[in-house]
């Protein structure tokens, strides 16, 4: 049995480490940027491949890819940041050329697959895993296993509709999750109230993002933890939704803006309450905050390539 | 190998059959009015079972529960049409006289599985089900498997809110699908818009159920179409969100709603392409009306026995 080489394609770092055959401690781990290398991504994946190849033999590559990725035919379906890969075979390039057998899954849901057996959902067998930051995304565990869907295409958690003819998500459709409590949301939301007359102290900054807005409202900005709270009442509507579909033991609070402690956690927590059918959804239901940080898409990818290999 | 008891417990009738131990047609079958006999529920079901019990011996009894219900301990969690039945040992119960397994499942989650099994879901392996009537009901299958849940309680499809604000769901929440596209949801957009002066031939009758309005469609009643597409739109949104989380190959509808034809199912998919994030969500996607009728929960009851007991 031999190592498993596992990527993540992130938005502004490509990671890459090497794992043995057990545990989850790599031989080699490395990153580089990312960002503005699109044109030449592959290049730049392989030389990282390339450069980290281990003396030892290799079970196979496990790569966590930014966008809808069908795990079946390893085809990449579109990446938002990669314009050039669409209807992409990236399996089929990696593996003829490493003569090895590549995994590829959406990003959010190995991230899922990482906290479920490395990190915060362990032990669990029913877990939703949702990530906040400049966009929404999620995976969800039923069962023990990572629903993937038909295509692979499951669990985008951040595209459900909270707010029907709401602000246009970033994917185009109005009132998605994500249109509503990513982070970028945070800061549009805080435009738009300063724009009508509202005071706060982030006023005089040229550009804030939801870091900054979380500066501000624990030095008491009233506006910037308002802001936090409108984007945790929508999260907590669509979590009580979650937890009617899919009946989880834990929530795992993934992403940046899940950081943002009491201000947001506290309205999702009261949002959910105040949706959830029946108390019996609640009982005993864990929620926790993600536990790999930067590492939960290697750890998935890895975790996945133990299941598509048989051995989880 | 012997029989399988299967049950359905539904508002307006119990259903019991006797199924050998392949194949789908029953030994026996019985019906019996359920209404005004939640007092004497239990007494009622097994006057049933030992009605039907079959000289063979028999491995297991199956029963579709109108509630959440937790498969794992055969706990009723409750119902709404029987107060009793509260945290209801209903498997023990049954197993203790009957000395045999007793498997327990909400009856919408097993006829999802019925479907998939014996009806309009054969041969997929992701598929999501929706049962439109007095309520919304649903169930789902993700790589062959039914998705139930930590405790059971998966796939409440009629709870996801579409309509914050909207109005009041039977479960207390405002907004959820149900309370804006189920039967008595149709009826009463009928009776407000007739109160509202809106004319309709429905305005003569003194009471008109979801039926009574699909008949005046029919004959060219204005309110009566526009009702329907008005119940068809939040479906629709609600199905793309369905399709962006479990992202199947089939959908199926069932419940006597989802029969009123064009009027519901064309404003349904017109909904689901004007909310879809991706259309690849769409492509060879097989959208199905419920093929097994009245049978789905004894079906599904049985499909489920087998699953239990690991012939599936």
């Amino acid at each position: 049995m031999g190592c498993i080489v596992a990527l993540d394609i992130g938005g502004t770092q490509l990671r890459i480490a090497v794992y043995p055959h057990t545990g989850t401690n790599p031989r080699t781990i490395q990153h580089a940027a990312s960002r503005g290398l699109e044109a030449g991504i592959l290049e730049r994946l392989t030389a990282l491949i390339d450069d980290t190849w281990p003396d030892e033999p290799v079970d196979a590559i496990a790569v966590a890819v930014p966008g809808p990725t069908n795990p079946r035919t390893g085809i990449v379906i579109s990446t938002p940041n990669i314009p050039a890969w669409k209807q992409y075979p990236l399996a089929e390039l990696l593996s003829n050329k490493y003569q090895v057998p590549v995994y590829l899954g959406n990003d959010a849901n190995l991230a899922a697959l990482g906290e479920w057996k490395y990190g915060a959902g362990q032990g669990h067998h029913d877990l939703v895993y949702i990530t906040i930051s400049t966009g929404i995304g999620g995976g969800v565990i039923s069962n023990d296993m990572l629903i993937e869907g038909w295509t692979g295409m499951a669990s985008e958690l951040g595209h459900v509709t909270v707010y029907p003819g709401g602000p246009i998500c970033s994917c185009g459709i109005p009132g998605h999750l994500e249109a509503v409590s990513s982070g970028p949301a945070i800061a549009r939301y805080v435009s738009a109230q300063i724009a009508s007359g509202r005071q706060s102290s982030l006023s005089s900054l040229a550009e804030y993002n939801a870091r900054d807005i979380y500066d501000a409202a624990r030095l008491g900005d009233q506006l910037a933890e308002e802001a936090f709270i409108h984007a945790g009442m929508y999260i907590g509507q669509a979590m009580a939704d979650f937890l009617h579909m899919y009946n989880p033991s834990i929530l795992i609070f993934g992403g940046g803006v899940s950081q943002s402690g009491r201000f947001i956690l506290d309205s999702i927590k009261e949002s959910m309450r105040l949706n959830i059918m029946n108390k019996a959804y609640l009982d005993g239901l864990e929620i926790a905050i993600a536990k790999l940080g930067d590492e939960a898409g290697l750890l998935g990818a890895l975790a996945y390539a133990h299941i598509r290999m048989g051995k989880i």
